[in-house]
């Protein structure tokens, strides 16, 4: 007997340690209670004599549909039984367990992890067997989303970090963890997104800017933090070092709703650049879950754009020519029931494939160092001369 | 003639525009006057009618060695001749003076670039012919670095910036472009460190940070943030993103040789994080002539080591097994003429082997969620536990 609960301690070593308690926020007592519930319905389940189940909504790519009202992907209604009592579910059953059991212990200590230091801190042997709970980092990323969808808990709301990656300045003052960070005194540097920008670790404090300018490189956005764009035009300026990680699509979410700041998007003119642009407005398709606390349907694509080769005269030397991925994406995103209906996307994009070469935003600087700060965005701006 | 003439401005597109005169800092004066040396040594010869030419330093691993005096990697004296009466050296020639060209207009104009930016303004067709001056991004790079070495110039004194990625928290007080920024209320983001920290773009302006602690990954990175190590243990905390950039070695390099502080670096137990201490202390072999203003032979690696496995009773759950390209990448870092001669360093290297696996800082975590900031790093610090 002994030795079967020395076996029970080692199939879940997260139980090991008494969690310090700590100070809860209102999130993540709601989260907290979503954790509980979850565990409640084994339980019970058990206790009746009933097979354990848990419901999960369907990750798959047929539950997801765009919403032409609400304007962004969304997941349908379908959910997947998991149930302990099943061969081929036993084992994701225990794992989804685990990852509720790990992201509760991060809330009652008041800490934060990333998803490779859950995955090591929820791996070991199960017990009396050669099998681990988790092999690999890819094992445990599909429960932790699983565990998101079913508690309709965004990540970060789970004390779950990702890699930091963006920087933001303008005329904002945010205050973060109790610090206040003024976001027009950040140098040439800036301040850099965090992973988690929810309302109890971020507040935004005063903000006078009128909107955001998001850029898709940190080189972009150093030429135009150096021309000081955002002082001239009294605006806040992003970057997410190419595709934005959720830390900067939650933190231009809430810029956009809650201080109802238009944000404007100055990518690439390219498949990819179009591809982040669809992510911002409209969700990912692989996380459809996440769209109501991420999406902004309303947010502008500024460029650049496939009539900039002849409308900004620009010179042979930057074109850069399309390849096979190119084409066959570029179709694909104009198949996007987002995009289908949409005159002048459908016109940017056959621009595209007509001209056969993609543009960077680099490519304004052949004109002119400062051009694309001092003229190309300021006309877009001035003239509402963008795609929605 | 006139025909002549118009192509001539074609070939050099940056010739175009009369540069913003912006004020020049001491710097810059230096930078300035190196190029006008470049450029003098082609006019005089020129006139002399001697064929014009460039005595480039060879940037070959045969012109590089270790100094064991001054501990950094330094490149030999041999140059290599380049000219524009050579068929084989010609076009290199032009490309030369054009990036020197370039970098001048940007000094000139007070303005950074990043080399994607310079590359466009650069590109251009040769007049008469269907040659590029530069074909793509990887031909103009090497030119830079040429021009990097003939100048004894950083990139960044060349006003030519990198993607940024890191951040900095801490007990330290920066003026950023004019903008004090005080890194111990920077929240859970931090101060994004930018690609240039030359000193007339940053000062220190307060400092009471005992040393600097470097992390390899933003998540690591984080943790150490969340639970405040940097005020319990008054230092500098920054992360590199991996393998840090320019911006962020130089800012550890200065941090070091001005604020005389020590520089510890919490990296991976794999040949991946001792390959990047390595380049942190004692710079890198493709950019040896950086080195005296990059590396930092006194910078120490605080682990993780490969006795922490059994030191730290870690589990073995925590195990990456090596594979082949680890084992040979560990062999040749364990020839490298500053590791070769440390007894020390031997023994960690010969225990990865031994152990046949590598552990992440992550695997810590495993054991407690703050194990490595409150426990595993107090210890290191307080021991003087570290290879050198």
């Amino acid at each position: 007997m002994a030795k079967k609960k020395a076996s029970r301690r080692k199939l879940s070593p997260v139980t090991q340690r008494a969690p310090m308690k700590a100070k809860l926020t209102p999130r993540d007592k709601r989260t907290l209670s979503q954790l509980t519930g979850l565990a409640d319905g084994v339980v019970v389940a058990a206790r009746q004599r009933r097979d354990p189940h848990v419901d999960i909504p369907a990750r798959a790519l047929s539950n997801v549909r765009y919403s032409p009202r609400k304007r962004i992907i969304e997941m349908g209604k379908r959910t997947t039984r998991r149930k302990l009592f099943d061969l081929a579910q036993a084992k994701a059953f225990m794992q989804t367990m685990l990852v509720a059991r790990g992201v509760k212990d991060l809330i009652d200590q008041g800490k934060s992890n990333s998803i490779r230091g859950l995955f090591y801190t929820l791996r070991g042997k199960i017990a009396d067997t050669n099998e681990h709970t988790f092999d690999q980092q890819s094992d445990c990323d599909p429960i932790i989303e699983d565990v998101e969808v079913t508690l309709a808990s965004l990540r970060e709301e789970m004390h779950l970090f990702a890699d930091p990656k963006g920087a933001m300045v303008g005329n904002i003052v945010v205050t973060d963890s109790g610090d206040d960070i003024d976001c027009s005194r950040m140098g040439s540097g800036g301040y850099a997104i965090p992973s988690i920008v929810e309302p109890d670790i971020m507040q935004f404090k005063q903000c006078n800017a009128r909107f955001v300018l998001h850029v898709e490189k940190g080189t972009v956005w150093q030429r135009f933090n150096e021309d000081k764009f955002w002082r001239k035009h009294n605006c806040i300026l992003t970057h997410g070092g190419g595709q934005p990680p959720r830390g900067v699509r939650r933190l231009l979410h809430r810029l956009h709703h809650e201080l109802k700041l238009p944000v404007y998007c100055l990518l690439d003119n390219d498949p990819w650049g179009y591809y982040i642009y669809s992510v911002i407005k409209q969700g990912s398709i692989n996380l459809a879950f996440e769209s109501t606390r991420m999406a902004i349907p309303d947010a502008r694509f500024l460029g650049i754009r496939s009539i900039d080769f002849e409308r900004c005269g620009l010179s042979d030397s930057v074109k850069i020519d399309l390849n096979d991925t190119d084409r066959k994406r570029a179709r694909q995103i104009a198949s996007y029931p987002w995009f289908a209906h949409k005159k002048p996307w459908q016109r940017e994009i056959k621009k595209l494939l007509d001209n056969g070469f993609k543009l960077e935003v680099e490519a304004l600087i052949s004109k002119d160092i400062s051009y694309v700060t001092e003229e190309y965005t300021p006309a877009r701006l001035k003239n509402k001369d963008w795609l929605d």
